[in-house]
């Protein structure tokens, strides 16, 4: 008898209930200004990461040594960010409570907030580590204050200041450099500090909250973004910041902002698949 | 001494006071819960429009003989469909209490609610003309009552039963083509009764919103649109279609649903000008 | 507890032993000659079919009123023709001995091969409609005898003579022509004497297999194929087509030659997801 | 010994001196006021020609059967004009004085006028049939005489009144219509009094230089043009148009204004090379 | 009351009295001997500098606090070098007897030949640094030597031996390279000796011109131009190379050869957009 | 009299008899097991070498002081791996038997085993240097022995061990690192070591095969390759690799694995023939 047909990003074919860390897809763009489509990357990378190996030689640890469930995208509803972000909230209190790691794929960066509020009340002392070429301190854009311009702004006020820790930015308007010299620790267009960060926070154990917006990279690496901004990390670079970063104590994390018919070579897109390759094991392997 | 840089759709270039059409954009696409991207159609429409002549052989009148205001574009919350459609509201009722007959140039087709409601209170007895793949007449979308997919059944809240007509459709779920048999005048796939639908409105002087979701036509000829429906109508019926409308009392009128980036041709851009340019002269050589 | 991802085409859920028609994937497209990319075929419709509703207006039917199973794509060798149609041909002779209709979707025309081979064996006097632009009729191609181009000429030898009925013919050399002339029933460029081929078949219960090579369309309605041919069908003389055919005994059909790639505006796959749909209800509303 | 890497259109593969038609690439597109690229057209007719076969179901005929010789493209200077326009005279002239048919490539339409020169030598009693969705009647355009958007009217300069048919116009601006009643023969729209026309050049055996602008389509069927103008003809009007025209007295004729990345597709320079096939063997076989 | 709806390089609304620097768009390609589209330039930066902040977190001041105008497009011949050439020097000559700094945004390189002639009218003592893959040192390309591969001859011969600096060069025929060894001060591949050149022309007070062809960078940054040249510049290289330069009197400048079509991603628009900011912002906060 | 329409390799016209070195093209992708079309490459590669120059700045050499033949495209069956080696083979063994070098541009990785068979058989003690993302090293790709990701596992078995000398690998699975470790010289990531491969090879004077499979390149300088993989080395560091490999005793080479399609920019195919001028220019200074 023929079988369903199950997809999963690769190597990622567990159980729920053997799960130490579990994917879900949040396909949501509605607040993007520019222009939109990140809300199909989680089918894009769950779908093009075939084109992969499970192996990573970098790290030389395989992802099938691991127990993953890919527990598919939600059906989030469009123009309504309160309450998408209220069933992200949902998705990811309960793998928390299951004791699982929650990792979300965007996805607009908005749906961070939703992931980061579940975290933030199971872990109240929660630090975030964000890569990304904006700053997105904004306290509202355009009237709104739930924005892809806003989020990290709105993860302020649940973690309270000095919690968050930004690299790679380099672009905002004057008001959010501002406001980050006084409530983050913000590192303007690369990495520097990176190593330090990590090590004091691996050693404290505190908990770590780790948000990757792909567009920290040069777009020359990642075009497929909605706003590329020139002059960012290259993939090797992300990819040691990512591994010594997962040294410290992740319990929860997410990519977002692939938007893949913007780069239709496909590269962007098969990036974003190593990197989530790359993060799942390094999360993993340091449990 | 040099001039500013003023952009017009082709031949629209008269002063607000003198116009008898004010042009306005809409670039919202929020609620579109497929492919979005209809929101760089004004823009679009307007830069493309400069590969047209201002001349019509098909009318043999040329628009710069009329008087038109382009206001550019509004900026409109993504996001927020009940703020988009206020503001929409808003600028409608200006252009109508100001004695000229507006033109939305959408966006997705939610935002044809804002013109609507701006006309149903200066006439309450409008009609409405919906040239349309989608019978978009469900109660709500996965709980959303503002979205694409509701929006005629939102105008059939304010304009009552019976007053739309509905022509081209071929797609709905079976419930809305149940609402349809009590509640409007659909007639499916063409344009079957459209001569005696627009006599009839014609013999009364009955008030007119004409509204033109540009995927009534079939996607070899358009297939710049978010969902894409086989089985429409041509250019040249859509074209005489309208011309056969615009001999009514049209008091509004909007198209929409143009996603430029889906058609990397430019033809859907091009022909959404064109369908632009003769629907603004057949409307105005009718005043 | 969060579910597994399954996708399926949409509105096809059944469980197999429920199912009285089975679809299966073959992304196969090793033989093309010209520009490769059938093969992405079966995921995208898959994945595009959330873009469609399950109602047909024009059947006035739902998808979901049948019970059909997807059984997702199977894993066939590239670069080896002959073990991936071995492949296919089990795969439909298992779905067949358990008394269910088999659909597969393309891939390139070659995949038919397979099909046919199993179907032939449990109804000895099968009969063949083929929708085409290209007759299909070589002895080999480049020495090749497995080929896309020698699909219809291989199903020949396993029929014989007069058994298969090619509409829309409009490609070939000349050999093909005259081979047609003496072994086929060959209609070129339209549906010419489709009603009657239909009706003659249905009166006499005759099994049938249906295969809609989907480049027998016009390029207007379907680019997104790897050697587009000017001067075919429009969709709406297909549907027509597909609907009147389905009134025969249809034991087996399949749907190639999207190449989804090829048609970045998306509007090719979305009429093969159309096509599927109705295909689909067609011929289970007459079982 | 390897042989060469000799490039030509598909079964034109004849010496010059055997040859009855010569085939000549005009890659210039310099006066494009709009969308250039028409100068990559020639390159991709000749390389995607081996996408077709040499036979012709329509006309029964195999190109194979006639001798035609592919001269490559000529070597033109972008940003002039008047020193691209000489060469192709010059080319044509050597072509029709070894009594062989010229057929040029273009490239946008400007380059027909250097044929035209040349043929009207000639034949002083030259006639023009145009096949063109734009009028090209301006007496200059932003003050050049030689552009793309006056080619018509330069012909018009070197036959004198009367002689140009020009069929499928549906843009330019009121001068040019109002030109064209005075001077030419226009048929707005389609190919309205077509066969009338062709039977009378074909009784008075008047030599006639056809010119197709494939803008003359439909985008739908040809959206690979810099100007794409919505309510042309079919590929079965245009071809059924083409066979008429060439049971008269063709002694030279050109397409042009593909702009082949436009689409990407492929299906605008596949249908290219299909028309060019056609008229091909259409005009050779009635020599 | 409405508004028109005017378009300017974002943050650059001053009026033209007012205004220190005069943006101009110079939407010219016809000598363009590969691919065209640098045409599409100019609106396109304009269009797209609405997904960048007006802030530099760079050199941390805002456009916004200087005084640009934005003249919009000239409207060029094309096909017609000399005339578009003598429109381009008309303009610029006008902005520099206003006492303010002529910005040209191209357009192919050959639109740099317009405004030098402008400048060293008004500064003999001119000095050009140009930022470029190809050495455009050739005395005439196919017989033209009005052609972007001749504009730095061109130059040359206007300002003289040794006045042209000339970085990042990596592509020409064998006679440029010696041409440029006797009459240029060339720095092939990169911006080795950069930071000296610029100081010396800065210790000086030498009038500078600054001509970026933006194909300097590499392709992997800057896919989106005609002839991209593997081998290039990073953003940061350029960035870094753009504040120095910008140090010096700079009197005039440009950026050219981006073509937005060639690169559907928009990472390349977005980037030239980003080199235009803080560029303008480097000139003005020198002043 | 016209001339026929040859073409080639910039630059590379010479007669066969007096060429050193002999370009074929191999136009297969038949096992390519994801995203195939690199068997448009060879044409692409010829097309687009006229956008280079024939000097290179680097090597201050021009490709017309040498003289290089190109023999077009081998005509090979498409899935049918085995008859496309063998003919590869047979092609390769005659420019040898002539006392010339192979340059072989493919077409998917697997065409280097045709090529590899022939030099070993006359260069017995042939050593391979092959740059590349991707291992190559399982024994079955499934089931399939002769699949691009077997290529050099095949040419393996003909070498026997150590002679394979791999560089910037970063993708395969557990086994087939393990492979290398016990029969090639792998070298994963980058170039380390590839100066003091290239010494000790120069020394001994051994013949030398070199393999260049372009996705070696990190995606961002070469998006268009069916299998991007991240990480990858910039053009700079593959030119200056090329160069000193070049140093050795080259008997044969090619560059594969180039996708035109899939980066429309072109850049990715203009680097191709970058890569392909200086390859060609260093093995023949070197003889």
């Amino acid at each position: 008898m023929l079988n369903k047909n199950i997809e999963t990003f690769i190597g990622c074919g567990a159980e729920y209930d053997a799960a130490s860390l579990v994917i879900s897809g949040a396909p949501f763009d509605s607040t993007t200004s520019y222009r939109p489509g990140a809300r199909f990357a989680p089918a894009a990378i769950r779908h093009e990461s075939y084109g992969l190996e499970t192996y990573s030689p970098y790290q030389r640890r395989d992802i099938t040594e691991f127990s993953v469930f890919d527990s598919g995208d939600m059906e989030l509803q469009f123009g309504a960010p309160s309450a998408a972000l209220s069933d992200i909230e949902g998705r990811t209190a309960e793998i928390l409570s299951d004791g699982k790691i929650p990792f979300l794929v965007g996805g607009e960066h908005l749906v961070t907030l939703g992931a980061v509020a579940a975290a933030v009340k199971k872990y109240p002392s929660l630090h975030i580590i964000q890569f990304d070429a904006h700053a997105d301190l904004r306290d509202d854009y355009l009237g709104a204050r739930l924005s892809h311009a806003c989020v990290m702004r709105r993860c302020c006020d649940l973690t309270g200041d000095s919690r968050i820790h930004q690299f790679c930015i380099r672009s905002g308007d004057k008001s959010e450099f501002a406001f980050a010299e006084r409530h983050t620790d913000m590192h303007p267009f690369g990495f520097d500090k990176l190593f330090e960060t990590a090590a004091a926070l691996r050693e404290k154990n505190t908990p770590v909250y780790l948000t990757v917006d792909l567009d920290c990279l040069d777009p020359s690496s990642f075009p497929g973004t909605g706003t590329p901004e020139a002059g960012g990390v290259s993939f090797n670079e992300l990819l040691e910041a990512i591994l010594e970063v997962c040294g410290a104590n992740i319990v929860g994390a997410d990519i977002n902002e692939l938007s893949p018919m913007l780069d239709q070579s496909g590269a962007s897109t098969a990036l974003a698949c190593k990197i989530m390759r790359e993060t799942l094991i390094a999360i993993l392997k340091n449990k």
